[in-house]
């Protein structure tokens, strides 16, 4: 990535405040949006190269697919907050394709992330330890749904490893641990069966949309991006700041809109309400955090693009942004244990086992926006 | 209850700080010991007036029987403490009685705000508003376990009040609950049910103690206690105040063997380890916890005997003692969530229903050591 000349200009000041520096024209725009432009052209042909009519997904093309997505992320988010200065019709054409490309790209790595935090979640509400070698083999096999067939996954999650003691701070673990095992292990299994086939047919998905003719039709068009970013006439003259500036406000205006107050004192129960509901629909109460979680993310582009190479890396932000990601992922996974439950015909013990999961997803929940509230209210403090 | 001349010459110092006063002598011990034996007469007395004969107990008996309780706790309590200046023949005879009845009469009280705090939580994990004059109605038919059967118990706890709104965070409550209401009702009436046994079996029990010749024989030493307390012979020289130190040092040494460091982190999910264990029998983890709730008690004894009338209320001691308290109810709410999930052949809605309802009351308990782990810093750093 090439640095935009009044990028660097701007290093350590707040270049979205406007009474701080000099504008930042239109040329740093332009480098950021070839730059990613590049990069998302790299990581496709990466993904070309290592296998991407592979059933199987290695190592490799995982990384070239989560490059190939923050690229398109970026670019997305990027056109959306600098579409003024952008060619309308040309932008508004391929926002949304780009938006489609990550958004199926990201349903696969989504479902094996949400396996693995379930599946560490039952280990640690079981207090045993969370076998990370096992989860980290079973999240790479999404081919192969019969992997998690409920005799077989009972029998790996339950009895493993007999010799080994539990966490040094439960020692008194008895040896019989009568429904536990069974609730839990069938609840494993059964998570680990829906999860790993609803993986499957996203990896399905992400394979069929790359050999499409609306990926290659999305393809040209980044790379006719890489070479001609198409500015407006007027953008050449304009100063890039107010567009990021109103990119931090509408976060701001998110946030203060969020119930930060009670998120603040811990223990608040709130993400809790509405916990028995079996329905699958993600919680009403989630939506403004995950807008947030959003808004965040394209503040940071913003960032990126006005300081260029020499964009800072504000750990604040950065909290806000993990502890969000949290949100967003503990949120899916309540709502996941919440679908497996309906399940016809489950044992009740499994049915309880998801639902201590769901309550303990649900907590993390609150926990993450907690955690929100510390970092933002920090940075409040901190720039004031 | 007379105060003890020694404890108004305390006021306003800590009578456990041996550097601050004079000696309390172990007539503010008789004085107390004579003052509750009087108090457990009179409620005894009133107990028998207001009718123990009758299986549905009234708001009169109650009131007599917590007074019985709490005198009963209070003689115990002050036996163990302060043992060194009482004969021992006599108080080695009868601590373990008062314990037995005090034992006795409490459990009924305890199932009954069992069941109370468990519906209240079903009904906020629901989002439905928690009926107060229903619960509280419920909570007096101890006598009558009929009406929690299940089919009567799933219809009023479900579709109460269809033309009443959620709370006002939450107007958006689908008119179709699916699984929700189902599971949530089942699990209610079948806590309800087992519940209600429980209490209208320890009702029995505690009219059959107050109506045993073992219960005679402890009356009968109370009364005795009421006109004369057996010192030892050295008693009447002796200080009281390094007897209520040791108390309060065996308080702040349990505190200080509990992981407070763990507990002042909000969303530790330390409670919820070990939450997928059907195991009826109470945490490990908890123990400590609830050892600390006993000493603190005894601390409040030997304070309320050195200070006699003149007790300071000291708002942090209450605050953490009260925090405790809510650790203890919580544990044993989680704890009979989990043994109505054993309940052979319950729909799995009802299962899911009672682990959410499991791992929510855990919570509770991690609150709790929270709230406990606060309050004690607020002390620790006021005193120092």
């Amino acid at each position: 990535m090439t640095p935009g000349g009044a990028g660097v200009a701007q290093q350590h000041l707040d270049p979205t405040d406007p009474t701080t520096a000099g504008p930042v024209t239109a040329d740093a725009l332009a480098d950021y949006l070839r730059a990613q432009a590049t990069e998302f052209l790299r990581a496709l042909r990466l993904h070309r190269e290592t296998g991407p009519g592979s059933a199987s997904p290695g190592e490799e093309p995982v990384n070239a697919a989560r490059a190939l997505r923050h690229a398109a992320r970026r670019i997305t988010g990027t056109l959306h907050t600098f579409r003024p200065l952008l060619d309308p019709t040309w932008s508004e054409a391929l926002q949304p394709e780009l938006a489609w490309l990550s958004g199926t790209l990201a349903r696969e790595h989504a479902y094996g992330a949400r396996q693995e935090r379930l599946l560490l979640a039952l280990h640690r509400l079981s207090g045993a330890p969370p076998f990370p070698t096992q989860l980290a083999a079973s999240s790479r096999t999404a081919a192969h749904p019969a992997v998690g067939s409920r005799s077989a996954g009972a029998e790996r999650v339950g009895t493993a490893e007999p010799g080994s003691a539990g966490p040094p701070t439960h020692p008194a673990a008895p040896p019989d641990r009568g429904n536990l095992t069974v609730g839990a292990a069938k609840a494993g299994a059964l998570l680990e069966r829906q999860l790993t086939l609803a993986r499957t047919r996203a990896h399905s998905a992400a394979l069929q949309a790359l050999g499409s003719s609306r990926f290659h039709a999305v393809a040209d068009n980044v790379a006719v991006l890489a070479s001609e970013v198409p500015l407006t006439p007027t953008a050449t003259t304009a100063d890039l700041r107010p567009l990021a500036t109103a990119a931090h406000d509408r976060l701001s205006d998110a946030v203060a809109a969020l119930p930060l107050l009670t998120a603040g004192h811990p223990y608040n129960a709130e993400a809790l309400v509405h916990g028995l509901s079996l329905d699958a629909a993600p919680h009403p109460q989630d939506a403004p955090w995950h807008h947030v979680r959003l808004l965040l993310r394209l503040r940071r582009y913003a960032h990126e693009v006005l300081e260029g190479d020499e964009a800072r890396v504000d750990v604040r932000m950065l909290t806000a942004g993990t502890a969000l990601n949290r949100h967003r992922d503990a949120s899916e996974a309540a709502a996941a244990a919440a679908a497996a439950a309906r399940t016809p015909r489950i044992a009740p013990a499994t049915a309880y086992a998801l639902g201590v999961l769901h309550a303990d997803q649900r907590h993390e929940v609150e926990a993450a926006r907690f955690a929100f509230q510390q970092s933002w209210e920090k940075k409040a403090m901190s720039t004031r």
